[in-house]
């Protein structure tokens, strides 16, 4: 039986993560929850977005992952170190791979980074960054018009020039080469906030690099699937199945078979 | 008392890696062993490789390192796995990492590798690129005029770029998207191949990835350092010792004190 890589998100967004551990790593069986009924966790208070992950660690420990990846950004500032604490496989967040890759790339030593306004005030990438290499400039800014943006599938368009031209005010033209998407859905927006920033300054994908570190970790630990592929995903949601589907389909760009979620997640508001 | 990465090469190509990991990694202490009285490793046969490897793993296992780094492609792709099955500690190679970084980055999924004539021959990167994902198309090359150019320091000249431009025919206008820099030394050429290259093939240094790997597994280990830079790092060579030095201030850009090596490494021709 193959153990799977567990990844969990407050929603879809994690989905950029999925698809790209299937690229990078399609030898490796996913299993995947969003927690499409109690979306998003920016706004929700530290101790509920705890709660949550914990409760969503406790039900995907089931399925005897060999990791745990936490692919949201907020979820992974609130909770990252009470899981590694509490599970005795890897975890893995989405904040450390991006730091780590702005930190291998940028030359000016300036490096951007956007998300939202939880994640920004959470101050976790400048702490990141600042951890690995303290003599680093960090420059944030959150971006909150861009999830609405990326949901609605507005990836090109008029509109959603002028809200990252509008977003990106003050990063634009700063010593910055490297930015940070410090957000699961933000790589949906990646060619019109390249357009918008130009071609000097490299964006970094939190969903590229993670999934870069978890094939590093799962290697360092032997752990590495020998199995052929295709395996088969399980992904399963507390919400909607019916548009959680339709989502996943869409973004992953393939078929999925949605597995019913046996352990009913309270509905709180 | 801080525990270094203790870092190994067959001479001074792995100080392009030392240099990544100072620059990405400014809090960790390094002690490094260039072998010179024996390298180049590339023409000897994989029994003396992986007997030399030993020897100086044992040496620099004295200093009581958290990590193990073998700076050098051709004892990585010999002695790895050997080695990691002897120490307790995590054991980082410079292959894997480059080869994790072009699938990440690639898009046609055509990878392009150079090294010396003794890692390409080994098949390493095939191997490590079709582990990770086995639909990738890999095409190889040797490059033996590179190493003579770094090592007298002729990075820029016309005589350069006509052995980088040569030495490349079958990659310049092939599918390949990245380029994995499959030896230390070339690092040094990268102006030079990428201008023969072009802009839109993306070179992967196997330098800058094993640092941001070494960065990954130390954090993933709760073993990253947090003293205050700048730690005084130990330096050491089994030839020439002035050579040696002189070399390394050049290719680090300060000032370094060499530690005297107390084993005496068996000059064997």
């Amino acid at each position: 039986m193959q153990q799977p890589i567990a990844i969990l998100d407050s929603g879809v967004g994690g989905l950029t993560v999925v698809k790209e551990v299937m690229r990078q790593l399609p030898r490796e069986k996913i299993i995947y929850f969003g927690d499409t009924a109690r979306a998003p966790y920016g706004p929700r208070p530290s101790e509920e977005v705890l709660r949550f992950t914990r409760e969503i660690v406790d039900y995907l420990i089931q399925y005897d992952p060999k990791m745990i990846v936490i692919a949201c950004n907020t979820a992974t500032a609130v909770a990252l170190q009470d899981i590694r604490s509490k599970v005795n496989i890897p975890v893995v967040g989405v904040i450390y791979p991006g730091a780590r890759a702005a930190i291998g790339r940028t030359q000016t030593g300036y490096v951007g980074v956007i998300g939202t306004e939880g994640t920004i005030n959470s101050g976790a990438y400048d702490a990141a960054l600042k951890r690995l290499r303290p003599d680093i400039e960090v420059l944030s800014k959150a971006c909150p018009k861009f999830v609405p943006l990326v949901e609605r599938g507005n990836f090109r368009s008029a509109e959603t020039y002028d809200a990252v031209e509008s977003s990106l005010i003050g990063l634009k033209g700063s010593s910055i080469d490297c930015l940070i998407l410090g957000c699961t859905h933000y790589p949906y927006l990646a060619d019109t906030i390249s357009e918008v920033m130009g071609p000097e300054v490299t964006l970094i994908s939190s969903a590229d690099e993670t999934a870069r570190e978890i094939s590093t970790i799962l290697h360092d630990q032997g752990k590495l699937s020998r199995n052929e592929p295709v395996p088969i995903h399980h992904f399963c949601c507390s919400g909607d199945p019916r548009m959680f589907k339709s989502i996943a389909q869409q973004w992953l760009n393939k078929e999925i078979e949605l597995t019913p979620v046996v352990w009913q997640v309270p509905k709180i508001g």
